[in-house]
């Protein structure tokens, strides 16, 4: 009967375990804020195949490598992407100091408020800006200055800080990936430098993961201590077909999945597309005007300076097998709270 | 009696756990290819010190960055760096193709075997050299060309495969770290994409955490294929002044371990050591003309082209604390076997 005793606590424990484990497969569905439809099922049945020993489309954990476009695919872009907010901002905040700004374009628009016609110069008004209030400071100052703006800064339409104003649904995806092995990346035409201080906190994604388009940096000496100065010069464009070369150069391998939503992105889901097995590429559409936004003249919608959801990259979803998540119909939720 | 069993088993369990883990801490030296001495102790105790819970150097784990030169760190550059010897035989490959180097500077020389003529046109000869043995393929072809060439390449004086002319105490020390949770990564003079296709088999170092000098690459569509095409232009020159700049722009975060050798790394160790915090700083010193090289003007060594070790740096060591390493006098073995 003493032997007994162990036996069944041997039993017990057993039980114990069966049970845990059943009860764990049953209750965690990895993406609860999606609804059950092709896309959702895309993305576990894609990634039960190429993490399955022994599957045809298995892929070895070192080359789990999934990419994310930020801007439209992880946070929302609109009215205006969040990173154009921090620099209108600092034009706000610097403006003391320039008093030549009051009569030079863009920043002349941005201080009366104008912001059509501040945005009106084009491609060069945008570089003057981000050159104005992204450079001149060493690489510490700046991410404090992001960090500092954060705390306070709020999205014009929801009064909500733009860090929670990222996709629920899109939490869980990096989420799912990592538990399976996966190392995830930001891949995004947004500046490198304003995403890192806050990527790992936000995105489980840690500063050496977050590529994007940078600014020239100078090694100094200043008063004995080295330092990182950003210069006013553009470093790398990450956009378009910027986008495979910087995963190339950062990452050194194909990824074998990618997310991305505007044209931005074609590069770089056809780059994932074009490696040797098993890939997998989404696009996030906006039709969801209700709880987010709705855009991209591919489906007939209005179009808008970002974030372009293309026909052309319609083509290419259709013909190429990428998954297209419709916000309104795929998703549960659209921000954590 | 019965319930004794139980306690007994419980008893020899805990015994067994507990032998095993003193032994395990007495037989596991981390680093056994090291003397005991200054240099293998700068490196346990400050380990022991930033990973201690509770320690007031303690750093977490995600800020935890190691970062290794390559040439003359990890792996031999004498009697000329691994990479000339792949340029060189690279030349006499595509020699056939290029009638016109019979009489063009430096592949003449090459051709003809002199080296030093090849290699006095300076660093103008070496552009020449890497443009045109490193450009033309996409990369795809330039990884399969490297792990072809690296099969069958041997070093000169010893005639052992170049990745067995690897430190094992570096080895151990990389091992070390990552057990340690740091992540380990190579910041090189050397070319990125010549490192990364044997960097995860030799260093256990993946793609992604290897940092090094780049030529462009741009992104096209060959025959519908999506493939990332090698430029003969430069893209990134990764040595001196050019390390702390290449580390935050990958890493994005200041590493709190660096290993080099040479006035190349100058800039890196003083980035390192900028930093907020416990920092450790390590110069590999070429001594061992018996074992491997010797080399280095600061300590009475004949100067080399490459791997300096200058007067400027012993300075740095001597006034910043950072540790220096005999090859003769620390390392009980240099190479695996």
């Amino acid at each position: 009967m003493k032997i007994l005793r162990v036996r069944d606590l041997i039993a017990f424990a057993l039980l114990c375990a069966s049970t845990l484990a059943a009860g764990t497969s049953l209750a965690a569905d990895p993406l609860p804020s999606w609804n059950d439809g092709a896309a959702k099922k895309s993305i576990t049945e894609f990634v039960g195949k190429v993490t399955r020993p022994g599957s045809p489309d298995f892929v070895p954990a070192p080359e789990r490598i999934a990419v994310f476009d930020n801007d439209g695919t992880l946070w929302t872009e609109q009215p205006l992407p969040v990173q154009l907010y921090f620099a209108i901002d600092r034009v706000k905040a610097l403006a003391p100091q320039h008093p030549e700004w009051k009569t030079q374009e863009p920043f002349a628009s941005i201080l009366k408020g104008d912001l059509k016609n501040a945005l009106a110069g084009g491609e060069h008004a945008l570089v003057e800006l981000v050159m104005a209030t992204h450079a001149g400071m060493t690489t510490d100052e700046f991410e404090t200055i992001v960090k500092d703006w954060l705390a306070t800064a709020k999205h014009p339409k929801t009064g909500k800080p733009f860090t929670e104003m990222v996709y629920q649904p899109m939490l869980e995806v990096l989420a799912y990936l990592r538990a399976n092995g996966f190392k995830t990346f930001i891949v995004s035409g947004g500046g490198i430098e304003f995403m890192r201080p806050w990527s790992e906190a936000v995105y489980g994604i840690p500063p050496e993961q977050v590529i994007g388009s940078s600014i020239v940096t100078k090694f100094e000496m200043r008063d004995g201590e080295p330092v990182l100065v950003r210069l006013p010069e553009l470093n790398f464009n990450d956009d378009k077909a910027g986008k495979p070369v910087a995963i190339h150069q950062h990452i050194g391998r194909r990824p074998v999945m990618a997310f991305g939503n505007s044209n931005g992105d074609q590069q770089m889901l056809e780059y994932t597309q074009g490696g040797s097995g098993a890939r997998f590429m989404l696009l996030v559409f906006h039709d969801d005007e209700q709880r987010e936004y709705a855009y991209g003249p591919a489906r007939g919608l209005r179009n808008v300076a970002v974030g372009a959801f293309t026909p052309e990259l319609d083509e290419h979803a259709r013909k190429d097998g990428w998954t297209v998540v419709s916000m309104k119909g795929d998703w549960k939720r659209v921000f954590p709270r």
